[in-house]
């Protein structure tokens, strides 16, 4: 037999898979085009021509051995060195490519920095509610996940329940900027406040907590908002990046960790760092992707298809009567369920063939998620059904 | 500060890298073409053409959403459906698609199976001497790694100390095969009996002990030799495998998991690996790499340029009176320090601008590893260098 632990993985796993199966059953029975299926995050936008351009001529031009080889864990010199000024031009940063750790993904980049900071029993807070994989990247590696309470009429952070939960077992805190699954972003006052809240705890505990700034939504965000770049409020951060989002390339597993140069000892945490990407089997991210990334740091998926989504769902759904936070980034949209138990609602939805995922999954139940990287047909063909549930509701 | 456990990791790392960074530094001073570096296990072999073809062709043909986006954690089905017939096409055996799953090279493969296998405390076997990072993949997942003694004239497995080191705590055995750093092959009649042994142990202690076949180097044998295929010979067998090294491609991060048909409870550890993958933050093997390996399944580099190597530097080495075990398959050599320390060994070859790795790395102190992987023209280069160490080891 596989490990006990596996075990329960895989029985928490067979409700994703299951649902997954009954939304290709409703497909078929129903016809793909009458379900309207809003449970998967994944990016829907085209890959932007100038980085498969990119791709190609990395393979034309550079010589095979270097293309496809091992390079240092932390990366190519040349890509680090353009990640790190691409963020300096857009955010005025001082990184140099020493800074940069190229990773398999945001995923990798998460496991990688809980690796390097975390002994078995440090503490990992995550503001809920958060993508639900938090929980497994901080036990990977012996930590235990906190939950700060979010406000419930905001979906931001509760400023006094951060503060309470901080200790002096608190190694780490992972912020979510947009935020999966709220689609709120917490702006420049926000983040100033946490900033000063850990800084207050750091010198009363007399040790580094570091702060984690997991950034894969950050190109979508709508309305012009601004999504605050933390290392300008907090010393000890690491900003953990995926190309998965804004290329649309998440099947290719590309993204960094980037390190504020001013933490408290950043020549050993980037040490860490390499040496954790090497441990946990990742190696060095994909170097063929790293190569097509020089050509193209520029380069980006069309945002306002997300936006055009998201304005008509908001819109359509806050008009029929559901309660929603109002999403300004990322590609979701959180509804507050109609029923107290919301896996009623997300059973309700399904028998109108709209697929939901409820809120327990982001530990944060009475609410559901809906995922707008669909078409906008979709979003059309659904709104007959929406205006149903809630007239089931009794919504109007 | 960073974990505890990462500043121990970074002491052990350093020393590696001040290897690497001395054997830089000698290079400045006496001249690239001076130092013979045989410290590196890196393919440099050229990558097939028909490979960097197949990546044009895939980037080309194949939607960009599709080529770069997310599939089932375990990978394509097409490149599943590839791997398997050409495992059975090659080894008779009988691998469907859902018996494979894509990983992030043999590095990741191996964690997504300790993962999937081990809960805490639980012990892995390895068979000294072995690849070090063996050490590490286990204790990620909170596992004990044991060594069973070599033989030490052949440096086959010590069959009795592998029985003796079988407990009920076992839960895996690693098998790397060919080896790295010996060199050497584990033949059918060896590979037999410790199938044997284990299914009386799996019998005794009424639980299953799983193989691990750690196969990069599997197309690298010469003379002849084969490389038994570990599923025909036990049940409950992972095979592990990296294209890093058949296709010199080791920076793409690209192999799989081969699941043995008849494992117990074979879908439950299938789902599991799944599950490893995704909660590791390997996510995926990367997709366009997936997607390329369909087309050039059957391209291979150049071995016989590996094998043009082994002759020189293993028939040089023994006439120069080294003992060195017979290299059959990989791209190592494995010599015996005619110094007791085998610290100082290095350091005399050092003296001669040889750069070598001591076997303490491999759990096996005493020995030496050299590699081969290197151009022929250096190894000529060398042999005036190993003569002059051989005189001063008074080997002749």
């Amino acid at each position: 037999m596989i490990s006990k632990k596996m075990q329960q993985e895989i029985k928490g796993s067979a409700t994703i898979r299951a649902m997954f199966q009954e939304g290709r059953a409703m497909a078929q029975e129903f016809g793909a085009e009458n379900v309207y299926d809003f449970s998967l995050g994944n990016p829907m936008t085209p890959v932007p021509a100038e980085f498969n351009r990119a791709v190609v001529e990395a393979v034309q031009t550079v010589s095979s051995m270097e293309l496809h080889g091992y390079m240092d864990n932390a990366g190519y010199p040349e890509t680090r060195q353009a990640v790190a000024e691409d963020l300096n031009r857009r955010f005025g940063t001082d990184f140099e490519g020493k800074h940069i750790v190229m990773t398999v993904g945001a995923a990798g980049a998460l496991n990688v920095v809980c690796k390097t900071l975390l002994d078995p029993g440090d503490e990992v807070l995550a503001l809920a509610p958060y993508f639900g994989e938090y929980r497994s990247y901080v036990a990977n590696h012996q930590g235990v996940l906190r939950e700060v309470k979010p406000d419930a009429k905001t979906f931001q952070p509760d400023l006094a329940d951060f503060e309470a939960k901080i200790t002096e077992a608190t190694k780490a805190v992972i912020i979510n900027n947009p935020v999966n699954p709220t689609g709120v972003i917490y702006p420049a006052g926000i983040i100033q406040a946490m900033a000063d809240i850990l800084r207050k705890k750091q010198a009363a505990y007399g040790k580094e907590i570091y702060l984690v700034s997991d950034e894969p939504y950050r190109e979508l965000a709508y309305d012009g908002n601004e999504v605050p770049f933390l290392t300008h409020y907090y010393d000890n951060t690491f900003v953990t990046y995926s190309f998965s989002k804004s290329l649309s390339i998440p099947g290719e597993r590309i993204g960094y960790i980037a390190a504020c140069p001013k933490m408290a000892g950043c020549s050993q945490a980037l040490s860490g760092l390499s040496v954790a990407n090497r441990m946990l089997g990742f190696v060095n991210a994909p170097s063929l992707m790293q190569k097509a990334l020089v050509a193209s740091m520029g380069a980006k998926t069309d945002v306002a298809y997300y936006d055009r989504n998201r304005q008509l769902i908001y819109g359509s759904l806050a008009k029929l009567g559901f309660t929603c936070a109002k999403p300004q980034g990322a590609f979701y949209l959180w509804v507050k369920s109609p029923d107290a138990d919301e896996k009623k609602f997300v059973e309700a939805a399904k028998r109108h063939h709209i697929l939901l995922v409820g809120g327990a999954t982001f530990s944060c139940p009475g609410y559901v998620r809906l995922a707008y990287c669909v078409s906008y047909e979709m979003i059309e063909r659904s709104l007959p059904a929406f205006k149903k549930l809630a007239e089931e509701y009794r919504l109007a």
